[in-house]
């Protein structure tokens, strides 16, 4: 087995602190990355406190992760030592299957691997993820950051990134359409910087009139205070596409009467108490969808990446030390991140 | 003015009697209709009574109306004297919207003119449906039926059909699909013989045991009882599309995690209290969509009585005298029918 060391929880109730732990010892398939930085995301935050009641302890969270590779196995022919890799939510799944047959692994329907909190296929034992020194993850789930993008800045990519391209794509945001941001945090800043760059006409809905300015410098054309009503009545049958990022319950209606006949909302959030229910009238007078979308499949995240290189396209993230994970958790709950807090992983050895 | 004498009512709480109205005098585009049969929606029922809340009195509903024409104005070239000819739920939209413009006049951005107690765009008045002798309508919301089909059992074709056959089209079903139909009545009946018409293999999802062998006879290959959740078990994850024309409020999710990844479910009915919240987990794991539709344009209408044409489709009717129109009503609140009421107008004239 392989020495880790990270940070981690032994309980729901217990903070973050350092622990060791054991990894599986690298397979002719797998790659070892020394992790450089790691993003943190509200579900690390989630699975910690153990607020979804699956979590198995000790956990150690993250999964958006950049780092450089160490080792490959002797099948492995896509990576080499020293590539700057990245991982994300996931690290493995069944292969063969028909969505893994299909590029998307996040829909394996026999359950993919999660980065850390999943159930390991070959050693039995869990996964642990990217707040820790290294990592080993089979080659198919690691992907090729663009060596031009500041790495700490791409890691949340692997996350958040995903999450919001996949299904801009997936609706076929193309140029000239409008497309609406419901919500700024991490998942928001990120679809508003993605929908930009694929040309997108951009409309920011935030409850934070504060927001304003800084959603137009990440790529807005406008932004509109979502609990204003006569802002939103303005918008109404307009839009192609909107992407939802908010995971608090809050009324849809409002949102899905801006969608143009045949327009769609996808949802990201999964709300821990359910929205209030949509008005079907909304749906029918005007053929609107209603959908979900989940992460997104590893070509698609490799798509990302290389669209992202391509652009210069990283997230806006404040950098910290992981002995201050903590006192960011706290900070995160109150939306207090502009909008990605990301370890760096040298504080680890310190 | 034109002379008409139909069946209607004159408040909330009245019945349906008979009365003489005005319709506007044919205009060159117009095409004037003797009705020979009228089908019997819940919509007729809805308006009648003003649930909806937007009745103007008094009020002739009707619009699944079939009959012959026996004039047509200078303008008209598509049609002549004693052809077999049908309407449906629209007689007239602003024809220079984008809706519009796609054929799409159900949509219609400035909203289209409804068959009954809809505003007519010429004379100012209201429009009066087909509970009566005859009508006339501008000749592009005119469809001609196949002199094949039986002419009463056509008349649902006109928003039944058409209501169902739209979302099957739209969402492309398909040989060898997996299609649900929730609920057996004046849609799910049609929903059942179309989606088989298309080739595809259908469950029908009744809250009643007993329409088991009358749906397998109208096309359906399986039955499943929705409140068995063990029958509904078996089915998770295999359906490329459901089709729900249930009407009254009743959770979603159990269907909704019946379908595979990317599958849709379409509603039709819209209740008059929400359905419960459909959880949103379901929408984001397999990526699947809830979406409206709204009966279809008028050149899918007749893409839609051609298709029945081709396969001697036909609704399964029971025909009334309009003089029992409103014990139909009654019969129609207990669903009491097999699947949808058609008066013979010949009866209005004895």
């Amino acid at each position: 087995m392989l020495a880790s060391t990270g940070y981690g929880a032994t309980s729901s109730s217990a903070p973050l602190s350092k622990l060791d732990f054991k990894r599986r010892e690298p397979r002719p398939d797998d790659v070892q990355i020394d992790i450089l930085y790691c993003g943190v995301c509200h579900s690390d935050l989630h699975t910690v406190r153990n607020e979804w009641g699956n979590t198995v302890y000790p956990v150690v969270p993250g999964h958006e992760i950049v780092g450089r590779v160490t080792a490959i196995g002797k099948e492995v022919t896509r990576f080499k030592e020293g590539n700057l890799v990245g991982v994300g939510c996931l690290v493995d799944s069944c292969q063969h299957c028909s969505s893994c047959a299909e590029g998307l692994e996040q829909y394996c329907e026999n359950g993919f691997v999660g980065t850390y909190n999943g159930e390991e296929m070959h050693s039995g034992g869990m996964t642990y993820g990217g707040y820790s020194t290294n990592i080993v993850v089979r080659d198919k789930f690691v992907l090729h950051i663009p060596e031009n993008l500041e790495p700490a800045g791409a890691a949340p990519l692997l996350c958040a990134g995903i999450t919001t391209y996949s299904p801009l794509r997936q609706w076929r945001v193309e140029p000239g359409q409008k497309v609406g941001i419901v919500g700024l945090g991490g998942l928001g800043h990120m679809g508003i910087k993605l929908a930009h760059a694929m040309g997108a006409h951009v409309v920011l809905f935030t409850t934070s009139p504060g927001k304003r300015e800084d959603a137009k410098r990440l790529g807005a054309n406008d932004v509109v205070v979502s609990k204003n009503s006569s802002e939103m009545e303005a918008h109404r049958n307009s839009f192609d596409f909107i992407l939802n990022t908010v995971a608090a319950p809050h009324p849809l209606d409002p949102f899905i009467e801006l969608l143009k006949r045949d327009g769609t909302m996808t949802l990201v959030g999964a709300p821990a108490s359910p929205h209030p229910s949509p008005q079907v009238f909304n749906l029918i007078m005007k053929r609107r969808r209603l959908a979900g979308s989940l992460i997104g499949g590893i070509a698609e995240t490799q798509e990302m990446l290389d669209f992202c290189g391509e652009r210069g396209i990283v997230s806006d993230i404040e950098i910290i030390r992981i002995q201050d994970i903590n006192a960011a958790y706290d900070r995160m709950l109150k939306s207090d991140v502009k909008y990605r807090f990301v370890i760096d992983m040298a504080s680890l050895k310190q």
